[in-house]
């Protein structure tokens, strides 16, 4: 495998979709909300994406059986003039970070895929690192382009925070989709919510998820992203607990040593 | 070398043979499984395969000659139909874990290769690096597809452990032979024996070549493996032995200085 | 993309330009040169550079909006016969440390790209990096040949000093413009002003673009630049002043933890 | 530059010539050798390498010019048929430890350049590094065949060590050269002079290049060489006695810290 290969399964019918990405990243919120939106929406799978630059390794599922690393195209098709088509990406993994040529490599792949079935329009979700966190995670928003920025300012009002954070970075395919995408006339926005990072957070996917399905004009049920995001509250008032214990009592901090794992 | 090549010394004629891979990794398991085996049958070399993202050096041989580091690829015909024909793959060196690329682009000339003699299935050996162990390792298996997993659950029973660790990986061509063989239309297994992982490992190598053995319905005889096994037992019991006087006479353990090797 | 691309707005009516370089290095000074020269001739955007061998993220804009990372070519037209046309580039970045090919692919694209306006001619700037400063930053030069820095020699005198320090180097875009356009039959010098390293530097922009602008026969308003100087003398005071107290207190020294971020 | 690229300024009339190898490497061992012979045959430079895996950075010399890092090739005309035309290679530098891709590209391209002359023997020359010395730096030699072996051992006897050390390794163009040599044909010695590895090594050099003489059947006036190799004596006796005397009065060793440069 020489390059970025997608598999494609079926052709959908689809017009001028909004092409959704949530792939995985700072407390896999991209990731949660993608494949919560393709649970609600019962988006089928149509096609799939392999790398030789993603890690060089199969991963094997509870039956035994084993596959390489992979990104997967879900679509939906829209019932009535009122809701977009769309293409969802989801997956496994994105190139790790010391490849910078693998993840342009990747993302443009992406787009000329989704091109083919017209995509003009992007929208990519994430997490967004914060040190701590005081009631819901909010959502920061950025797009390609002042004319999108408007519209979706339109629907979404204060629901966002528009970032001003000059010289920040949107770091993978949640900013890259955006900057590549824009070099081809697309336009699109990204929505990233504020994550501790290092659990699995379903809150700040639910709260990107209402971003998206506000945009998008859908009714999502969040009930199964709701469970999981009580989940992790409960986690995280045991991890804040534990350590103001600690703190109170002095205890020396738990030391992470670097296992040198043996190379298979 | 601007590309992985194949040096061919002779063209067999050999009919859908099974496609074996012993390669360096977790204490040596494949390597030392895919040697014995060629011994015992007696398979004869029949090409070389080199490459540019090996590293960038020559290993010097007992007799003074030099060699790049390479893979080696040997044949067996099968003497009736009761059994395949057989390629097995071992060698010096798989690529570095730095170059993920690397490893595709040299699985992917191997696969090519094979192709060319009729190849649909594929058999991966190798370690799998456990904390501790207790009595005789245990093979994991793994399979690209359930029909290929009932296949060989009919042969082998209870011989194996059916993995189920859902997220697991396999580093490097045991599990990427089987990820993109599986995208080309080939089935396949990888068997890996349970390892401590620091030493040559062929009690565990011996468990892996058992079930390889029953799967190809071929009598092999483990005498020169189990006499390395006595060994790597011997050597494990030892360690153990320092490790408890260590601990008692809670002495300091010795400390390894990372040495700054000039570079040649 | 596949390769560094330049994205052209404009096709200027230039000739014989010299092509100045002003990218992000040590203390920021041959940015800070580049961009204040920009500034003062009011020189106009006509083209942007963009690479896959750039980190593989966006940035963020004041106004939300996001954009790959990027270098930009201005040009400026020279209103008379005394002074020569000219090309700058300046921008967010130059191709990690790590990726020697990309650095030589990224600088071949620009002199490429600068070739086809007839350029033949180069000025490099930059910091050099000294471990304390004296009074005001001194000028390093070096040039492609001899007979170039002889008629350097002829406008400069003693404003610079020509390097004699054999053996040393100078990394990144400001010394492969002029190695590789040496190749290209191209002729050019290297300025580097020097600079402590861990600030914005501008007193060693000043000291630089004073210098070029000798060379370039223009009156240049170092105004704007030297309030950042005064910003920067002050700084460097603070910083001095603060660790000599720290010396005389003997207090331990502000630890930096590494921070591990996560991966998005 | 996407490639390595030879620039050829004289294409010599030379038959059948043997390609001798000194790049840096261990104590410059190799570059030194190849320097002294290049200097006592007054052999002429006729080509230069330059590559994009090659550090990205100019080197500065006393006349203030820069270059790109290169390699350089000079050719020696035998003056009679008891000798053998020379081709010789010396430079800056090789390729960097963490770019095996890059070693075997540049090395390939120096084959292809060679092989236009009808070159079909090789001789490497580089250190060897040890721990401790005795006396006279052996030098240690290996092979691409044994047939190779044999006429090498007509002519130098026990002057040599035939390496038995199966398993060691050759790393870098020393050993590639013939690594890859051999698969095209060609054949050749790697001789690698003992040294501690740390400082430019005169000694090991000589002993190198007393051998690699011996071959060619040429005298080669070492005076040059054993004035640098007194020197390199007296700086080993001081760096010994200091040792000494620091076990002796116990003092702590000096410690080295990590520069960590900022990026330029």
């Amino acid at each position: 495998m020489k390059e970025t290969v997608v598999v494609v399964y079926e052709k959908p019918e689809i017009y001028d979709p909004i092409f959704i990405e949530g792939l995985p990243g700072i407390g896999l919120v991209g990731k949660l909300a993608a494949e919560h939106l393709i649970q609600e929406l019962n988006a089928k799978k149509f096609a799939e994406l392999y790398s030789p630059h993603f890690m060089h390794q199969v991963l094997i599922k509870k039956d035994s059986t084993v596959d390489l690393m992979k990104n997967e195209f879900y679509y939906w098709k829209s019932p009535d003039e009122e809701h977009r088509d769309l293409i969802i990406i989801t997956g496994d993994t994105q190139v790790p970070p010391t490849d910078s040529y693998g993840h342009f490599e990747v993302v443009g792949k992406m787009l000329d895929f989704v091109e083919q079935f017209g995509t003009r329009e992007i929208i990519t979700m994430g997490g967004y690192q914060v040190p701590e966190l005081q009631g819901e995670p909010k959502v920061l928003a950025s797009f390609t382009d002042l004319e999108t920025k408007e519209r979706y300012k339109q629907i979404l009002g204060d629901m966002v925070v528009f970032r001003e954070d000059e010289g920040g970075a949107i770091v993978g395919a949640a900013g890259l989709l955006l900057g590549i995408g824009k070099l081809r006339g697309m336009r699109g926005a990204c929505f990233l919510g504020e994550s501790l990072g290092y659990i699995v957070d379903a809150k700040a996917a639910k709260s990107v998820l209402t971003v998206v399905a506000k945009v998008l004009n859908l009714e999502i049920d969040m009930t199964a992203l709701e469970e999981r995001a009580k989940e992790t509250e409960e986690i995280l008032r045991k991890v804040q607990e534990m350590q103001r214990a600690m703190f109170e009592q002095q205890l020396p901090q738990p030391s992470h040593e670097e296992e040198d794992r043996g190379y298979l």
